[in-house]
């Protein structure tokens, strides 16, 4: 399967998006508009704090049919109470009214600062015309909903053996850890699904992407994945739709981890031979969650005994330490739990490619599981530690 | 309860270190002895690839009786399958040797790189002649195990009501989240206390402290607590022992944690109204791993976004978002879910102290657990990424 060179939307999807005053400068609004109605669902973070346009978003989606999704940056409208609410569903009529359709189907998401009051004002009249604006590009609408990113994050195919597109369009960075979604990720179909097929496909999907990336283990009280398909090129294989989703929606997490805040490489762990799905996804997480393995990464640094610290620390996870293999970008370097003698300078030269791969073979069974990381490094200290909430 | 201010050994027990060559210059072997036979007890590294000083050591420790400790630096004898097993069994024979006594009264302790085999040979030769060097100052056991430590970390109080005395030595600094104990941790004590007593003073000291200790969320392979009770002050009332041991504990912990790797501050997060002590222990956890809520003590921000999304993040935790309130440094800074007004400034102004307190409560329950840690820094990124692991 292959992506377009330049990512372009279905039929009927065109987006915007403009500095409605926000931040000083930087586009803060964006907005997607499907020309017909659209089939949707979404999965929302499982922060017990979440913000108010997922609380709303959960309301929405329930309808099961979206025309618009409109998204600000630099505010997320959390921790922000009742009044939060009532600025988000303005935000959707807002949105609605631009564009000559229902609050009820469109979808609100806001990404930035938590705990500050959401300017509405601003935002309803940052919308005012933006709908004349529309553009089939959908980097401009990746460009509305950037906090960290350091470039604007869209991709499309054409599903295989037929004439449908999907369009991913997402912002990550940091406080990334989803779980059920990752920080915004809006995905677009012109196939014709119903609702139960699109719903399963998005949670497959996700299962294996969003919710194996980890930039820092910490799950935002935004993340917000919804799909929206018109059927404006009919219908599709189903089977084929579902692996060319989970294939984009994997590529797109490739992406948002190597894009991860202050991130130079793109860490992707493997592991087979567990005794379980969920035994082989803790193991995968805790490698490229582990700030030891991340900093070995960013030192180009072999470190046989931190990948093994890695995974034994996943204490409840079915393991044989005398049948564990682990290989670093291809080289065996761990063989029934012991170090093997291999080549530390070819190894550590590796190592300096943006993208790094390690593989652990637990000799304990046949599932397996990959996870998607990025190395720490100064840059992610500087960018945290110097970042104003106030 | 009071340290002493220079810290003492209870009576007959005795200790010393050396430069045996491991280490250019450094000292890197430690021999811990006590005259007579002392009842004792230890809680090992929960990781699943044990070093073989952790997997010798359950099998010592099953006696209940030892007369040493021998504890080496730079390498921690780890991944190197049976013949580390082998000359983890040389290091206590050669102790138990040299101090007159036998190898199944003396616990091996190893720290430093993993997977590389340990030289026996360098270590048997520079333990001859340290049972004429032994001295009455913990800290210079302290010195012969230090890694990355910046110093040297011994603690000795008088158990109150009595004429026992409680001396511990401990190293930390990396790869520290221990779960059944800290890297490495040896208490003494002359007070007389039955082999279960003791054991059970010790699992709950540790629970409430090295077990809530987290400088990296990584496990060590190495992890051991013990403590030897030499029974040369008599008895001791078992409630009052128990309460020193704790608050010992508790205070090296704190140690442990302000000299996390690149550490500028001891992060305490203690959370009240919990629904048990599980969800307590889970959310106070979560605050001090946090890599935002790290980043934001070392940038000295008070932000309440990222407080609230590390309590959200434990998903299984009962709590009521309506009815959580936090405190950063005993300023009010949530109250019932949402961002209060405070003075920025002044907050701000108290994140310059060392010690930094962040308190919440959940409004679930009446559990609550208190969690060590550190904030993140560059220089551990400088650190870790730097280490050469061969």
């Amino acid at each position: 399967m292959d992506f377009h060179q330049t990512p372009v939307f279905p039929r009927g999807f065109r987006c915007a998006s403009r500095n409605c005053g926000l931040k000083p400068t930087a586009k803060d609004l964006a907005l997607f508009v499907s020309e017909v109605d659209a089939t949707a669902a979404a999965v929302f973070t499982r922060n017990q704090f979440p913000g108010a346009p997922v609380i709303l978003g959960r309301e929405t989606i329930r309808g099961g049919v979206l025309r618009a999704i409109v998204a600000n940056s630099k505010y997320s409208n959390v921790a922000t109470g009742p009044e939060g609410i009532e600025t988000a569903r303005r935000m959707a009529d807002a949105a609605a009214k631009e564009i000559g359709s229902d609050a009820s189907k469109v979808l609100v998401s806001s990404t930035g600062v938590i705990g500050v009051r959401l300017p509405i004002e601003t935002i309803e009249a940052g919308l005012v015309g933006m709908s004349r604006e529309l553009v089939s590009d959908p980097i401009v609408g990746a460009e509305g909903i950037m906090t960290t990113d350091t470039h604007a994050k869209a991709l499309s195919m054409t599903i295989p053996g037929s004439d449908a597109t999907i369009a991913w369009v997402a912002k990550g960075s940091g406080m990334i850890e989803p779980n059920m979604a990752t920080m915004l990720a809006f995905i677009f179909t012109d196939a014709q699904l119903d609702l139960r097929a699109l719903g399963e496909a998005l949670r497959d999907a996700v299962h294996v992407s969003f919710n194996m990336l980890s930039v820092d283990t910490d799950t935002s009280t935004s993340d917000t994945c919804a799909i929206l398909a018109n059927g404006l090129a009919g219908t599709v294989d189903a089977e084929g739709f579902a692996e060319a989703l989970s294939f984009g929606c994997i590529r797109m997490t490739e992406m948002l981890a190597r894009d991860g805040e202050g991130a130079e490489h793109l860490i992707r762990a493997t592991v087979r031979g567990a005794a379980s799905e969920d035994d082989a996804r803790r193991v995968a997480k805790s490698l490229v969650n582990s700030p030891l393995v991340k900093t070995m990464v960013h030192g180009a640094d072999p470190n046989v005994g931190r990948l093994l610290m890695a995974i034994g620390k996943c204490f409840d996870v079915r393991l044989d330490p005398g049948a564990t293999d682990a290989w670093i970008n291809g080289h065996p370097v761990v063989r029934g739990g012991r170090r093997v003698d291999f080549d530390d300078a070819a190894v550590r030269a590796t190592l300096a490619a943006e993208e790094v791969d390690l593989d652990v073979s637990l000799g304990a069974g046949r599932a397996s599981a990959t996870a998607y990381g990025c190395d720490l490094t100064q840059a992610y200290i500087d960018e945290n530690a110097a970042y104003y909430s106030s």
